[in-house]
């Protein structure tokens, strides 16, 4: 079976991909690494905690990441991204906190490690800044041709950024990680908002969550509602709230979802465009393509796997 | 057969677009609408002019178009263009003045004139800026729903500009009316840099050229080996010269050439970013496509209809 590690900013849609991962017989999700976006490290971890818990794989281990980008001293949690996923990451809904502790190995140490050990088999999703593997690269640089693949959401090369009109939040965060990840050469598949604004989810759907009647199921359900709300304010001509997070697992598992470009890119880490996810000019007639972006999405396929794939594990987790 | 109009700004490649479409058997070029941009108006036409005749086709009618963008009270070249396609725009390379006069129609006119005339048959292939196709969409919008296909070079989507990092030299020329034809409906397909930065020409491929022995392909040779020179400085890494504006004419007659993506596209006319070819996010989710941009190319094909088209039409010129 592949080996999946999820690096997150937990975060709702972050939440969705953790829940995607777990209702997913093909991977096993043997690790959780940390990382700061939509929320502090530390926030993030206990959301990991508590959300593994709630949804009954108490089994999973989460690894502590890089608390800020490696040309910042400090970071703090944007309003924006407050307003979006809540205060406490997870629309502000209350769930218990985990007895747990995260791991004491870190979260660069545990990517390299994992690695080493499964090799093709792994599957590394960062749905979050890329510091933590821009960092497991700069250690390792042998893990690039190691690792099976790289799914991340990020960046937007066909659409308008949602930070800027040329960046994207994760991107945003520290545009030298993934440039430094994007220009590796590692088997990286770029899910940005060219694919993610397409895939909506409304109230009709957490509906149906809500109706299932367990208490994983309640929680996914008001989370989720908070994010939709919020989408109605920040994008009110959507219609409903873009599966970023969950996309990426779902492709990580499922390649055919989406048809991806094969192109070298780059992130603008210079001058008034930095942040952006482009096209590498310099690369653009090397024949060997090290990156995928994707550029359409079969929309009903997936939110069909995603609504049955979640509900089957809120059903189970009770 | 298919009616064909080049509007061009009459320049290096803007001449060899004008081979390829004389060297096709597919299509008619029923008349080309000048435009300004590597050059000023009047030089473009001059040029038009005396390039069919050198080619052998003095038929072919030369329509004046407006001469600076709507947005401006004048044009005057870039150093750069000058850099690039000489002072007289075809590479500093003297051939002889038509004795023939552009039309006293305008291109506006004429291209509302063929859209009625021609409908589905028509193929309008813009290779500089959109001012005189946004001009005729306003004076008579209902061509959009009437002419065949417009396959226009410009624009660059998952690759940076060259005129800044975000922008490409034809869309920069004229932001606004490019916006207009990219969201008035039109079927446009756009091939930007994306792909004419991989279809590269060598001093191997002019001397093929020269060999044949003829004016017309002494002609081209020189004044192609004028715009390869200039790459060498301009774009070292590339190893050539792009042919951007042949490209669009062969994609026009054979649309197998490339692969595209159907995206509904807009270029940003406000802010930082004006000049940039972007998905329109706000038609994201529009099921219904109206543009087409091309993301891959078949670069050996492509070469090999280039040269042997080309080949043909320099020989028979004599």
């Amino acid at each position: 079976m592949k080996k999946m590690i999820l690096d997150l900013d937990t975060g709702i849609d972050d939440t969705l991909a953790i829940s995607y991962a777990l209702g997913s017989p093909e991977v096993e999700l043997i690790g959780i690494t940390s990382t700061y976006g939509n929320v502090l490290l530390e926030q993030g971890m206990r959301n990991d905690l508590a959300i593994t818990d709630l949804l009954g794989h108490p089994e999973v281990k989460v690894y502590p990441g890089l608390p800020h980008s490696s040309t910042t001293d400090s970071f703090s949690v944007l309003p924006i991204s407050e307003f979006i996923h809540g205060k406490n990451g997870i629309g502000d809904v209350q769930i218990p906190d985990s007895t747990r502790k995260p791991e004491t190995q870190s979260a660069v140490d545990f990517i390299i490690d994992a690695a080493k050990t499964y090799g093709q088999d792994l599957i590394y999703v960062p749905t979050g800044p890329m510091t933590n593997i821009a960092a497991a690269l700069r250690k390792a640089p042998e893990i690039k041709d190691q690792i099976g693949k790289i799914v991340l959401m990020g960046g937007a090369l066909t659409v308008c950024g949602n930070v800027s009109a040329w960046s994207e939040a994760n991107i945003s965060q520290d545009p030298d990680a993934a440039n430094e990840l994007f220009r590796s050469g590692a088997p990286v598949t770029m899910i940005g908002l060219d694919v993610t604004l397409q895939t909506l989810l409304t109230y009709k759907e957490t509906a149906r969550w809500r109706d299932l009647g367990t208490k994983a199921s309640a929680f996914l359900a008001d989370m989720t509602d908070f994010y939709i709300k919020a989408y109605e304010t920040t994008s009110p001509h959507l219609g409903g709230c873009g599966l970023h997070d969950p996309l990426a697992v779902a492709v990580a598992v499922d390649p055919t979802l989406v048809k991806t470009l094969p192109i070298n890119m780059q992130v603008d880490v210079e001058g008034p465009t930095r942040g952006r996810t482009i096209g590498d000019n310099t690369r653009l007639n090397d024949p060997h393509k090290t990156m995928q972006v994707a550029v359409e999405v079969d929309v009903p396929r997936f939110l069909n796997e995603f609504m049955s794939r979640i509900g089957g594990l809120a059903q189970q987790a009770g």
